[in-house]
């Protein structure tokens, strides 16, 4: 089996995603790093933190050496000051991305790895975007699930970018179901689980409490869970939010899907640490972010903590090989 | 100073609070522990375990020794299994709360320590209950908030037991205000934080990042905030739920404000494993409960795990003490 080749967006060239990337760069690796990005704003990151950077073609085999990156060159318009945004070189992160993606899905690198992304400036570009998610979702033309996780727990969310008043209604039989074949799905052909144990949240306080408390575990959730177990899915719940991510009662699942975000999140980034990703499963590739925004406070100080990417990178080449092995 | 005298309600006598209770008469203390409770049902508890356990006069001096509980009998009806709910009993166990807690209002006793409750087995008598903070909160005609916590984190809720669904409608000026009122005081006045730190947190994910996710925190949450600081309040938020609970962003913070269940417990009960408690702010006195279930399959096993009523008593002695010394 060949080395992986992951594509790597840094992000937002302003914030801290240029100066992680020449950090992960530096390390031994036993995959190529090809990065879609200006190549003079990697270049200023490594001059500042005072490291080795060597920028090769994308498919120069070099490509897998500490201190070497490929390129493809994603030129931002407009010179980058770290910490300052500009809406001049939105457009150019957009395009990476899209780029990058667009490789990864013709099979020319076999997995995308992505730095933070600053949403607004983006949108104040006059770009539509409602997060990476989603728009590599729509290049691909799949349904995808948004999973966080780290090295001891996995989160699955059902909704993701929601007002919490818009939260109940989404939560329909569709939405559970889908969600819960991708997870099913990706723990099996990426991360090598047979048959994955998942933890499924109800919606409200104490799953309902027999409806005391909301009907939509009895009405919508457990009929679908039902229905799947029939099938073959090893399920338990809809259970109690707040008991759920116990260590005792989380032994043997593989996975929690939680209904919405700030129900399934505070626990996993609590719990993580700077270790967590953010996992696109459904992808026709494997897709890892970092879990952090773009810190442009910390943007040129050196001074940002690189273990999310480098978390990132690590488990995008192990999901890239896990499919390359099984292909070959 | 005299020491304080905490009423002790075990809740549920089929449940694991008998035994919890006899563990906790064996601490040594300083000071007294008065059940409300069956006699027969504690002495059983005991002879299964095989502990001593001298029942003495609620007002005998001796009840603050290990071994030694004062009582005020509160009796079953019914004899009562370990593991067997019975309807016929349910009565007693809130005539025990009801009992207890006229005492801590009346002056006799210095703080209300309580123990699981079957809420299910209360409705099914006929009784409406919807939890022992609601019951007391009813009796004393006072406004309380739920607050959990353990030793490195306190977490305020401003709704509790409602469906998801209901929360957002909830989230109003008033209910927020008098949330972190309560809260501001009860930090002052028993647990001695002189200007307490609050986190407050947003309602939609992200904070609903300026409006983009939801209108709540521009339109409702960060007004009272602005009211409240201006009266000298030191608050910070609506925050993000999802990274507010990291380790480096809580530092400096005396509690979090939670806007609803599964926002904030989860990542309290996670980290705080079996220390976490439960605490009723706003009564005329301190009320600590333990934070889990009556664990019906470990009851007269005497392998449930004492460590939250533990944990309950000796709080709830610290802030009567911290009272009984603002007082003297």
């Amino acid at each position: 089996m060949r080395p992986p080749r992951l594509a790597l967006v840094p992000g937002e060239p302003a914030g801290v995603g240029p100066e992680l990337c020449v950090r992960l760069a530096q390390q031994p690796r036993a995959h190529s790093l090809i990065a879609f990005a200006d190549a003079l704003v990697l270049r200023d990151a490594a001059a500042r933190l005072g490291l080795a950077l060597d920028l090769v073609e994308a498919d120069d085999p070099a490509s897998d050496r500490p201190g070497t990156l490929g390129l493809v060159a994603i030129d931002a318009p407009r010179p980058v000051q770290p910490g300052r945004l500009d809406v001049a070189n939105a457009a150019s992160v957009i395009d990476a991305l899209h780029e990058a993606a667009r490789g990864c899905l013709e099979g020319r690198f076999d997995g995308l790895v992505t730095g933070p992304v600053h949403k607004a400036v983006i949108n104040d570009a006059g770009i539509a975007y409602t997060g990476t998610t989603e728009l590599l979702a729509a290049q691909a033309h799949c349904d995808v699930v948004m999973m966080l996780g780290h090295d001891a727990l996995r989160v699955a969310l059902v909704t993701t970018h929601l007002p919490l008043r818009a939260v109940p209604d989404a939560i329909t039989a569709d939405a559970i179901e889908r969600t819960l074949r991708i997870v099913g799905s990706a723990l099996r052909r990426d991360f090598g689980v047979a048959r994955a144990r998942i933890a499924v949240l109800g919606l409200n306080p104490h799953a309902g409490e027999d409806g005391h408390m909301g009907r939509e575990e009895i009405d919508v959730i457990a009929p679908v869970m039902a229905r799947l177990c029939g099938e073959g899915f090893d399920l338990a719940g809809p259970l109690p939010a707040d008991t759920a991510f116990l260590p005792a009662k989380l032994e043997g699942f593989d996975a929690v899907v939680a209904m919405y975000h700030d129900q399934g999140l505070p626990v996993l980034k609590y719990s993580g640490f700077e270790r967590a990703v953010n996992i696109t499963l459904g992808l026709p590739y494997p897709r890892v972010a970092v879990d952090h925004g773009t810190a442009l406070d910390l943007a040129g100080t050196g001074r940002a903590d690189p273990s999310s990417l480098f978390a990132a990178a690590a488990l995008c080449a192990k999901l890239a090989a896990h499919r390359l092995a099984s292909t070959a």
